[in-house]
């Protein structure tokens, strides 16, 4: 009943085969491997474009990194106030971008909203030396609240940004989980949207330590000042066949949409049920996470059984499901309640 | 016939078996998990030591890391002019510092002499406001040239520079293989010569990526100050249980320094080799690597033959080792040219 | 009629006659002048304390390199969400702190409540890595609203944020207003009331170009890293006598405190006009500066006679008196709407 | 007799005149007056081109900022080992290019030569990702020796450099030195000979303290970054025009060439007379600089006559002459040792 993060989830078998398989004799170092170059050819396929890819250990490197590209040191990127970007990752974005700032916009379930998006663009003047324009919007999918924005608010917010010359990016370290609950396309969701940049995850869904990040169109011309930059923070592993690997695997045959789909349902149980025990769910849950408040009782029950989760600051109790979530698990933490 | 590195060769079977093994049911994340503690005790008993010890997945990360510590935005680091972390991280030091300034000695085989750091440390006026001061020597071990600082040299050059005020890191990408030729403990080649942080790397010796950052005695109170920089550098990996579990199988037994052994015993029967092939040996072997001058007909004669290795810009040629070098693939190479 | 800014006045004669006194014969440069002791000595007088100072020529350098030496690249500067150092200096605090979040607290005329610090510094987690801590508390004194924290708001804010750990800057650009308008003395003001290091500026209120950052108590100690990191951000001017002649002048016979009275005083007879003329203050008056909000037809009136002001993104209108607003000057422009 | 450096010289009572001159009035600040407008328009006119400028304090402003237009924070800067901004700055162009790399290059009286520069740019290689490429080659005018390039010579450098893809930057702290000594113009010296931006320094010369960048060509649209720079940095002051005040009064009618001359002559005759004493010159003398040689007797004996000079680490001995030093001072010197 471990529902504190789906970090804490082993890797799923199948990525463990691929990467004991990669183990196979000498490979070019530093990415001038086989894997990661099919591994590439297989996101091409999957978001139906020519792309650039990269491959990192972990989200905080890939949304770090890609900002950097996208953000100079004088500039700024919008997120949600809640961002992970913002809160989660101990200005690696500012980090990485030399002093870029991270400005935050506000918006009901951690999602930026067109108003507030718009508000700010709206007295943003690039040409005032003495304040800092925004370079960049950043989108995450899934938000800090465990929600997503639809198409339609991609589309919408990303135009907004275009029109007053920022680029989008998109924190997918739970993009899986998004996907498939909007039935979207991975092309759709990204750059038929208007995602720039797009931070891909696979760790969180499965995989030992695998993210990714994706150059679109144009954007793809700025493949050699991302390599530049990832081999100057440390993340271009010498024998990166092992993270190129976990991505093919996760690839293959759909696994990737396969996981998500199993953990979004472990969620959808959970609320449901928690809902039935009484529970007032903070947040429409469109995801593998549940933000759920509960009266004292009912966490202390939870707890003393077993059960693993986050208590947020405001009061409420986060629940992530992972790709590995069981209807047994979701039973067991559910009897405990009803 | 794969001499290009020691990147190039794959992980160990007990690695693979190691990372398999902690691949099972949920476990804490960003470091919080048994194998990292596990990992942390077991290099305490290896550097008979009490110390404070960090995971990262590249040589780049742990060296930069390592020396942001150590180095302020103003300060400066001392190495050798060919240094790896001059010369190969393309600028990570000066972005994990804030502009730091890498400041190159001289000495042949890529080995520091202790009069070029008399010298410098003899003009250098910390008082000075408008010159840098350094505050770290960084020794490499192996150095680029394949050799290696013997203990009287390190305690010469760490007492040196710690009476200028300096604290001493050790750039131990290849500690391994240096360890093996000197026969000191891991203690006597570190905080027993004066070396205040250790960057410590199993990735080249056999695993599949896997650098520790080692703070020695009062040097441990940084540790704080480390994971913050490591989890914005992106280098907090969220199952950090893969990193650690293959440090275990590493110190396991004593693999690290057996796979070493192996490395070096082919080195040496290589360099042997190619002096009776009538190669010039361009610097002394004192670990896996072996810099070797021929005439173009015998480079000309390896590589067609399909050996992999690097040209130098001086000239020679590199032949790098692993811990998975068989006889016999001395033997063939050698067969081209004997 | 130019309301526009303080910083559009010229510089105070006396100012200009102790700049042609000190242009006699050789000084030592960079700082090692007897204007620039004499500068500090007069400081340590004024404040009744020992303190540490130096000079630079700009606000923003002042403000910038105050917080560099406060703030770590992995910490936060709490201010104000409309603090200038947030919103006015093109990320200057972001640039010399290598990356240091700038973290924007509410509150209303632009001065930061006890309630909203209280609330942030509840929740801070010092040892949580994930998040960036804060390490300092700005103040604005004079506030981007014209307003000014009274002692007891100082001391308290100042006392929440030791009791958390922080350290106090106050951004005095406008001291010398808020002082006049409490009729506190600089120190009780300063150290008395808990602020660390102040940006204290002369620039607006009369010089030439000249402010001054000054250390208080044992913050001393860090003067040789302000000294490194002012050479390094290029702000050690090699003829500094002329910079610190400046400060000479403004401290002499209490002149920056006489001018920043007349300014003040022109302030308050611009509002009281203003008021009777129909118009409505945004924030109370407690400085040189009037925020109000008259009807279309008054702010054309006023343009059309030629004076100059800045029109505020909400709507308002900002006016700004100097050391030579004259009483003419207010009677002129309030004519045209009276 | 204080022949320490230039920059204790006071200014020129023209640039006094022009100071109090400007003092007349409110103007625009953070350099949207008049007087910065007409400096621009004539330093237009004496590089007989259209150009972007901008204007700051010291000349470490000036080159970190220039370089950091030129620079990314992954690339490096070729210069002389001994050059200002590798020794003198503190890391300012580190700091300014968030930890770009300043790369030394060896020659004889400081001067880069030819042979250093190409076997340099030989061995680079853009696309090999571990490694920083130079994007920027700095040459001094006047070098730290006092010697000056000759046309021939920047115009062979500059061309290799712009054929390797690098731009082309001068530090021209002592400029005027340099020019007057070479008879070429001042558009000669620079675009004309392939320098792509300028550090022009008239501190030095007589100014009290004013600097330009100047950005030729298709550099000018390097201007609004410069310009956010400058802002970023605390480089934009509120009340410009007193900078480009003396900028003008060191330009009207050539007093900066009369000035530097006046200064050359004074090195020029001194040199002579240490060579009639017994003095080795250490370097050719190509502007105000004289490094000499003596025994330690002379040395002795003109301090002992309350002589103010600098002793260089070699042991030889830097004599600095300014726009004030006279007749008599070069022949009380003499005396104490003739």
């Amino acid at each position: 009943m471990n529902f504190a993060s789906d970090t804490t989830a082993p890797a799923h078998p199948a990525v463990m085969t691929a990467i004991a398989a990669a183990n196979d004799g000498a490979a070019a170092s530093y990415g001038a491997d086989a894997w990661s170059e099919t591994a590439a050819e297989a996101l091409c396929s999957l978001f139906e474009s020519e792309l650039a890819v990269t491959f990192v250990s972990s989200g905080t490197a890939a949304n770090a990194l890609a900002l950097s590209i996208l953000c100079p040191p004088d500039g700024a990127i919008l997120c949600h106030e809640n961002a992970h970007i913002n809160r989660d990752e101990r200005g690696a974005p500012e980090f990485y971008t030399h002093g870029g700032k991270v400005m935050p916009l506000a918006g009901a379930h951690d999602l930026i909203t067109e108003l507030a998006l718009q508000k700010f663009l709206g007295s943003m003047d690039r040409d005032f030396v003495h304040e800092t324009p925004a370079d960049v919007l950043s989108l995450s999918q899934l938000s800090e609240a465990g929600t997503a924005y639809d198409l339609d608010a991609i589309k919408t917010l990303c135009d907004q940004a275009h029109r007053a010359g920022l680029c989008c990016h998109m924190d997918g370290a739970r993009f899986a989980n998004a996907l498939v609950e909007s039935g979207a396309s991975a092309a759709q969701m990204t750059w038929k949207a208007g995602i720039d940049v797009l931070s891909f995850g696979f760790t969180k869904n499965g995989a030992m330590g695998a993210e990714t990040i994706i150059l679109f169109g144009d954007h793809a011309k700025r493949f050699n000042a991302l390599e530049a930059r990832r081999k100057r923070g440390g993340h271009m592993p010498p024998k990166q066949r092992y993270v190129a690997a976990q991505v093919l695997a996760m690839l293959d045959g759909g696994l990737w949409v396969e996981l998500a789909g199993n953990a979004n349902a472990a969620a959808t149980a959970l609320a449901e049920g928690f809902v039935r025990a009484g529970g007032t769910l903070e947040h429409p849950v469109q995801g593998n996470e549940v933000f759920v408040r509960f009266n004292d009782g009912q966490n202390e029950a939870m707890r003393r059984a077993g059960a693993q989760f986050y208590g947020w600051p405001d009061g409420s109790a986060r629940f992530v499901t992972s790709w590995n979530t069981t209807e047994a698990d979701v039973k067991s933490i559910l009897a405990t309640i009803l």
